[in-house]
């Protein structure tokens, strides 16, 4: 594996959560439109899954198609996708190759909890716009969020011995403990709230807050779902790499 | 057509700018990669056009059938589109419908121009992402520019006795003249610079600048491509609805 710093990954990391924010945002501009979720709520012509899914799926074989998830930074949400056109990019070995997929949690999550805080309850019948915010969200939570394995990567190559000690006990709970940065996360979390309140308002106007959208919602997500999601990968991928 | 305040425009508009700052800063990451703007460089089975095109107009045959393209407020830039799956929703009639229709100007200037500004030259071989961010800028600038019949019909409501002398003489010079406020565009302007300086930074790095990026670009980008195109997009709308 070639060497990796968490320097290395700053600029993406920051980049990712700007993308997570800005498309948690876009969607929030939109109510909640529970059918979109409701597998047969709407007439699909060949599609069993909801609507929101199948924007989802049509984006993911157009993406697929232009090699999106031969990257080992792209994990897709569906199976069974077209082959890529364009011939493949050499990657530099920059990680194990381990299969790990936490999408499903995170389709999961996003139904369940993440729309909820950000959307007005409802139906507007933006079901169209909704679903291609969707698609937005759910991929920029999906890379970031996987980008879990470059992070766990650069830790294991900063103390392999500690990391292969715990793998070999089978200590999640140890792992989980010595990759978590109370510090770190702090500050991810304030920088978080910053940018959710820089964004969506008039800069020329102080007094108008977050704009539509609550800042505290995105860092409570952020909090609850994104940063434990993300440690899930690690532990999950230092797991396969200590055996490695 | 129902009454129209450029004040109910406002947060749409503020909205639109940050989705540009947002998709242009995203392109940047990548190189210019020019390949993807020839026909035939990259070889599509059953498509002529380049590799970009493909990308958009894959995306594009996705969002008409999720009925995308039945709002006023969006513009496709491929004809031949399929029919929505889904039943069309009833807009509220707020501007006149025209045709108008500047996406292939648009195409034009962010290929010759828009590009240029914001990318790295050369070739990085990264040419699905990129294509991926040109379909997102693309989108985000064609809604904003064509918001300029939102906005030409404020002020035709606004000042209808005034527009309708111009329209009558044939006055396009004289519209663009009473169209254009400076002291609104510059305030525009600062707005964007200022917005492009805050994303795609550390927040908690005051001396990182803009990041990788170049705020000064977006900005000249606006001023020179997006808020001209705009105007004219509401001279175009003028000279019907006067007439209408």
């Amino acid at each position: 594996m070639e060497p990796l710093k968490l320097t290395d990954l700053r600029s993406a990391l920051i980049r990712q959560e700007e993308t997570i924010i800005f498309a948690l945002i876009e969607r929030g501009q939109f109510c909640h439109n529970p059918p979109i979720y409701e597998p047969g709520a709407i007439a699909i012509p060949d599609f069993d899954g909801s609507f929101s899914d199948y924007l989802l799926q049509q984006t993911e074989h157009i993406h697929a198609r232009v090699r999106r998830y031969t990257s080992p930074d792209e994990h897709a949400f569906f199976g069974d996708l077209p082959e890529p056109i364009l011939p493949p990019l050499a990657y530099p070995a920059r990680i194990l190759d381990t299969g790990i997929n936490v999408n499903d949690r995170i389709g999961q999550i996003y139904r369940a909890n993440i729309l909820q805080a950000i959307c007005p309850p409802g139906d507007d019948g933006h079901y169209g716009s909704s679903a291609t915010c969707d698609v937005a969200c759910l991929q920029a939570l999906s890379k970031r969020i996987h980008y879990g394995k470059y992070v766990a990567e650069c830790k294991y190559q900063e103390e392999t011995g500690s990391y292969t000690e715990l793998v070999v006990a089978g200590d999640r709970a140890g792992i989980l403990d010595r990759l978590t940065k109370p510090e770190v996360e702090e500050a991810v979390l304030e920088r978080v709230r910053h940018k959710a309140a820089a964004y969506g308002r008039d800069i020329a106007d102080e007094s108008a807050g977050g704009g539509d959208h609550d800042p505290a919602a995105i860092q409570t997500i952020y909090r609850d779902y994104i940063i434990p999601l993300t440690k899930e990968v690690e532990i999950d991928y230092l797991m396969l790499r200590a055996e490695a």
